[in-house]
């Protein structure tokens, strides 16, 4: 960890700074696969497929029974755990629910939005060692209460063709009926073009590598909306003398665990904390399977102490987070004035894996500092909003002159017509 | 106008296809002034308004001086109809303010949302022969009503160094302070990047020409959220034998005025209005100082017989318009099943041109069938939400077997610890 202690505040662009992340994809040959999927449809994505995934499949898609008994291999107790876990997703998202008025801006003139579900949405799970069962929950959830009509999950296969049974379980309880075995660039295409399998999506949601991160940016130009730029995880604690260092060094290693290009910072008024999480920090990484990632992660982080809660909150609205965890006295009061975050978690017994899996929150988060402008996702993600105005006889009559003078004004005299024609002439 | 009678929904895919735009933006000179700004600043900005607005311009910052000097040449019965459009932007996206309550999805586990303003917005506004102040009004009202911290506007100047004094006088009552005179690709690079005189932005709004769009969408990928992808105009009107044909042919000359690449639809299940409707468009074109634009657009407009009201709510929402306006007996039973647009307009009073100025309604919308999945400009387009958690001993207790299972199995075992942790050892 590299310790800055009162650095002024011009040389914060410098600590700030993200890793650099030196994306391994090449746009040329992604855009060789989306024009193949494009034109030649399943045959181009079984043929991905094969030289990607290393496996032959007939058919990509996931059959009930398929779901059905990779349910019962399921651990119990996971089935518990992602149950609960599900229900407080649900909880949260319902919640988010929002009831529009109408507003009559002038007599007669009536306006209103509504919020619609967006018809057709995709979700991308990556694959890898470890399946990420709980993404699947942030992502099918939402879509199911948003009222999406058509929801597709593609992830790719093992070697074998097979989906792990929590992933197909957290689909099962999400409400996903249509599952691919499709991975990486060759997914994306699949749902932003259509094929003769994989229905075409309005919008695409989900992580993935580089490579599935291009393709995602490529299709969002012409194509299909899609959820957020998406990057390495980031973590920020702020910390004073009432947190506890153990704590700390857990939820930084915690984050720091994700990859090597992972960056967690601690933010302080209190010089003795910092040395005491690094203490906490070199005894817990010990014994983390993971340690080799981690310990990168933690080299490239930094601990930075400043004067005063003033200058914390300056900081952290600059770095603007993905995740921040606010360990003080004054926890409460300096959330209420954080302006740039995705995530935030509160007090000692908070820690940011809660979000992870299963406080309610989602865990789709904006990183490299895309906090400033876009939220994490949640059920407004799987809605665009409608606006409707419904005007009177008597409300074109106030309305209509404002109109006419403002259309002449742009020299737009159609638009001026179509006020005067109806307000100067009332059908009988 | 072509005509289609009762076409079969396989032949709808051509039938609503978009005209073809062919981008007269040339990729490289964008790339080229992008990184110019980025690197030399006010300087590159300056030989930029030389080359393209044919103005030599020391300051781009519009005085305040200026702008009250400017206002005085505004016409009184302008300004009082740009006054009461203001009001009721201004009464339909306050009332577009959330409340957020805390939902406690366990004993202990607190969950919330927030929306709070983006800090720092930049709003362009295309120069041309007409001041489009009206949009001014669109973006600088919600972005006040959000709180956005900063809030610069840039515009291009005309020959002479000046901007439309409508213009100031509108970005003058939605409290927009810094007003730079800046166009095209310089002014999206120039709040994308930051220069000494203009801030950098966290999200760029606003209409422009197609080399505008694709320096929004370069800017996108890296360094700055943009509201929406950008696109020619498009009307589709519903009529039934109430609608009268001659306001509905205000209406599509509305839009056809726009531009040649602009597109109307009319979409009915009677033969009859066609006819009128055609006959009418007939009529009023020929008065219509832009004729010739309009014309060209109406050749490329379409009118669609279908069968009944189901086909015609498929057709539109597959069909997905910026705009639409439904004329029928049954125009707020239909209106509730609309799925994909941008702003309805409901009954034969709501010409499309009042959510255009004065209404109250956002007219920055989305176009070419984004509309499945963006909505248009709205109080939400100017905030992110950040999500909030607070758990208690209580909470973590319960939780924290929950987080520990599920972290396990995706095997990310610092996740695990960060939960066992705190509930395996409480703070005394």
């Amino acid at each position: 960890m590299q310790i800055f202690r009162n650095p002024i505040n011009t040389t914060w662009t410098k600590i700030i700074e993200r890793p650099k992340t030196e994306s391994s994809a090449s746009k040329g040959v992604v855009k060789d696969i989306l024009s193949n999927i494009r034109k030649n449809g399943d045959v181009a994505v079984r043929e991905y497929t094969h030289r990607f995934d290393k496996v032959d499949m007939d058919d990509f898609r996931v059959s009930r029974k398929e779901v059905q008994s990779a349910i019962k291999k399921v651990a119990p107790e996971l089935i518990e755990a992602i149950n609960i876990a599900a229900d407080n997703i649900r909880k949260f998202h319902e919640a988010q629910r929002r009831f529009y008025g109408i507003t009559e801006t002038m007599p007669g003139v009536k306006c209103w939005q509504k919020a619609v579900p967006i018809e057709k949405v995709g979700l991308y799970i990556p694959g890898g060692s470890a399946p990420l069962f709980s993404t699947v929950l942030m992502l099918g959830i939402p879509a199911h209460i948003a009222g999406c009509n058509e929801v597709v999950l593609c992830t790719p296969p093992d070697k074998r063709g097979n989906i792990h049974p929590a992933i197909l379980y957290a689909a099962s309880i999400s409400n996903i009926k249509s599952i691919y075995k499709i991975g990486g660039v060759q997914a994306i295409a699949a749902m932003a073009y259509g094929t003769e399998t994989v229905m075409k999506a309005d919008k695409i949601f989900g992580p993935g590598n580089s490579w599935v991160t291009m393709a995602k940016q490529m299709i969002s130009v012409e194509e299909c909306a899609i959820d957020m730029p998406a990057g390495p995880s980031e973590l920020l604690v702020i910390a004073d003398d009432s947190a506890e260092p153990a704590f700390i060094a857990s939820d930084l290693l915690s984050q720091a665990e994700h990859g090597p290009d992972s960056q967690v910072l601690l933010v302080t008024c209190h010089e003795l904390i910092i040395e005491k999480v690094i203490t906490e920090l070199e005894i817990q990484i010990k014994t983390l399977p993971r340690a080799a990632i981690a310990l990168k992660a933690i080299q490239n982080s930094r601990a930075v102490l400043l004067n005063d809660e003033d200058e914390i909150l300056s900081f952290v609205n600059q770095y603007a987070p993905e995740h921040l965890i606010i360990a003080t006295r004054t926890a409460t009061n300096l959330a209420d004035r954080i302006i740039n975050a995705g995530s935030v978690f509160i007090g000692n017994y908070t820690p940011e894996s809660a979000g992870d899996y299963a406080s309610g929150t989602n865990h789709t988060l904006p990183t490299h500092g895309w906090t400033r402008a876009f939220s994490g996702i949640n059920l407004d993600s799987f809605c665009k909003i409608i606006s409707f105005q419904e005007i009177s006889f008597e409300g074109i009559k106030t309305l209509g002159p404002i109109i006419e003078t403002m259309a002449e004004a742009e020299e737009l005299i159609a638009h001026k017509r179509a006020a005067s024609i109806r307000f100067r002439n009332e059908i009988i």
